[in-house]
């Protein structure tokens, strides 16, 4: 009999794999994956990137290439965050296997089995598995439509004594809200002078619908006072492509080193033949005009999703109206569960992925993740028809 | 003060980025990457390849794949498997970024802290940050040029009571052998019953120099009683580019279960753009007619490096005679010392990696490793004749 260590029997099937599943069934009309919509990927800019590639280039992503990253990326992402008005020159940069990896190293350097890590509820899905790898206990603090609830989030703080602090400000998975500039400034000063790593993930920032809200995606690593270590996280995946595996940290110079140490130990190096396209992207200037092209259809279909809503749920269910990113978060009514909800909705064709999967003490099942970005848009309405004749099959039941 | 974790305080910078930095130089003569010689990429092949990939691979690219692997190119190298014998359909399979995630996950999944690893002396050098990441202890077993000692394996593996013992059998990285068969049957007789998973280690298996040895690069994964818990891993580094980042683990199903949970926990999955290239160079049939390009290269390589070391090389000096891969392992004269030959070699424009830095136990230093992958062919003489200068340069030191 062979004996498994310790720390992989804490190892959890995430909801990741069953999502992928659903959306990749036809005829399903899935509302679960966080994954872009494959017409919206910028198919025709990689071709023209790909036919311009100098041989030498070609080579270079063929071969390994240094741990941190490949340095023409690393200089044109550093371009990129500067206009961002990162802190580039202060702090380390690397480059990782999609920003799913980044808050694995962080999450390396700063925890031993036992530690707390405090993140919201809802919870990013796919950072659970990460933090359970290392076996960390995990604390979540709720969310209301500007950030994390203030005095949760202090109590939280000195009670757990947590190693972690992990947030998700922008367009948040799953939650769909985006910080307060107000709430962002209460959280710095929380954290100011207890030594805690704040780990800030900006996957969807870019995704704002309005450019008023565009000064509400300013990362908190902007301005925030030095002595707070901030570990900020982003991604290629929503503004360029996920398959392309590739994220960053930016963040102080000893953890990024530490860091670049664990990377060794993880996969040496990210792929430099996509390290190359990205870069490649990144320098012909590819980027605004695709970022506007996918502001305007993810608005879009968040709108076809929002008065689908409005025109057909049952009284009780309430919604956010997001800013920006792929997810709408759907508060049920009193007494009704989201995973008895899903059995019946899949059985007609629709999926969602439950509230229970984004809880990080894995309990409260009260809500559901909607996501816009992937179903196409004729579709949308009609899942939204099934959820609702699904509610009322559930309340039904209930009240038989 | 940030505190760091424990397990963060026990990574150790590998020599792979220094080994990076020395062969990025092209003014120094280099024997010190692992890496394959630019020139011999198939970027031609890609060429052809990208250029008539369908919308819906490209599209397929860009997108989020299912953790164990892109389902065309587990399909595409499951063929590829099983044409060399492997029990592909006894066994799980997933895909990982480079074979270095696979060592990574097989080591999630079996050690503890403080759990021991048994390797070989020397042992491949990109292994060993791996084990360091799992806090394991390393003992290391010596290997002759037929493979690892039998007496010293016994013991080992009878007084450590180890929780995994890995070995890399076909063109050794550094020792630049091959396990004989009977060797190969003596390991396999020496595990069986022990419970003890063994990593078989298989990047460079493909590129024997001659035919008539292809017989030797079977692994043990195709012949051993299937109640071993063989893991045995590829990668597409050697026969494709390492800057794809792609490998494989095959191994026993309730050891790949457990690795895809953990790989959830580190990436979610490899690339799917380059897994759709791979995909299409396995189906076009490009990996045969490249790899005869391949094993014609290095062995010209092999034997240019070998005729000027005859030449050149003082008394004492000792050297294998590779069968395949990238390496020649050079004994030094009794007393000479690898670290020291390197500080004036370096000076003089040449480096290799010393021998300490493949020592599991980090003490052995006699030694040194010769790559002949990817230094030009014309400076190969010239980077040994500096070489030879250096050992008179430091035998003359020592003697005064």
């Amino acid at each position: 009999m062979l004996r498994f260590s310790r720390s992989s029997d804490a190892l959890q099937s995430s909801a990741v794999r069953e999502l992928m599943k659903a959306a990749s069934n036809p005829d399903m009309i899935s509302f679960s994956g966080g994954m872009p919509n494959p017409g919206l990927f910028p198919v025709q800019e990689l071709d023209e990137i790909i036919s311009a590639l100098p041989l030498r280039a070609k080579q270079d992503g063929f071969q390994y290439g240094p741990t941190p990253g490949y340095p023409p990326l690393l200089e044109s992402l550093s371009a990129y965050l500067r206009s961002k008005g990162l802190p580039v020159d202060d702090n380390g940069l690397i480059i990782t296997a999609g920003s799913l990896q980044a808050i694995h190293l962080v999450t390396k350097v700063f925890i031993d089995p036992g530690d707390t890590v405090v993140t919201e509820t809802p919870c990013f899905v796919g950072a659970i598995p990460v933090f359970r790898y290392f076996q960390a206990a995990l604390r979540g603090v709720p969310l209301d439509s500007d950030g994390p609830m203030l005095r949760d989030l202090k109590q939280t703080l000195e009670e757990e004594k947590p190693t972690l602090l992990y947030l998700t400000p922008y367009f948040h998975n799953p939650a769909g809200i985006v910080y307060s500039a107000e709430r962002k400034a209460s959280v710095m000063n929380l954290v100011k002078g207890r030594d805690i790593p704040l780990l800030e993930d900006d996957a969807y920032g870019e995704l704002y619908f309005d450019e008023k809200d565009k000064p509400l995606t300013v990362p908190m690593k902007v301005s925030a006072d030095p002595s707070i270590p901030i570990c900020y996280t982003g991604s290629f995946s929503k503004i360029f492509g996920p398959g392309m595996r590739l994220g960053w940290l930016l963040g102080p110079k000893d953890v990024t080193a530490r860091c670049e140490l664990a990377k060794q130990g993880v996969d040496a190096c990210s792929s430099t033949y996509t390290q190359v396209l990205a870069d490649a992207f990144l320098r012909g200037g590819y980027l605004p005009a695709y970022l506007e092209r996918l502001r305007k259809a993810y608005a879009r279909r968040c709108q076809i999703m929002t008065e689908a809503l409005k025109a057909l749920m049952p009284e009780g269910v309430k919604w956010n109206a997001p800013k920006g990113g792929f997810y709408l978060w759907l508060q049920l009514p009193e007494g009704m569960n989201a995973t008895a909800l899903l059995e019946i909705a899949a059985a007609r064709g629709a999926v969602f992925v439950v509230g229970r999967a984004f809880d990080p003490e894995g309990q409260k099942d009260d809500c559901l993740r909607l996501s816009f970005s992937h179903t196409p848009e004729e579709r949308i309405a009609e899942g939204v028809r099934i959820l609702a004749e699904s509610m009322a099959v559930l309340s039904g039941k209930s009240s038989r």
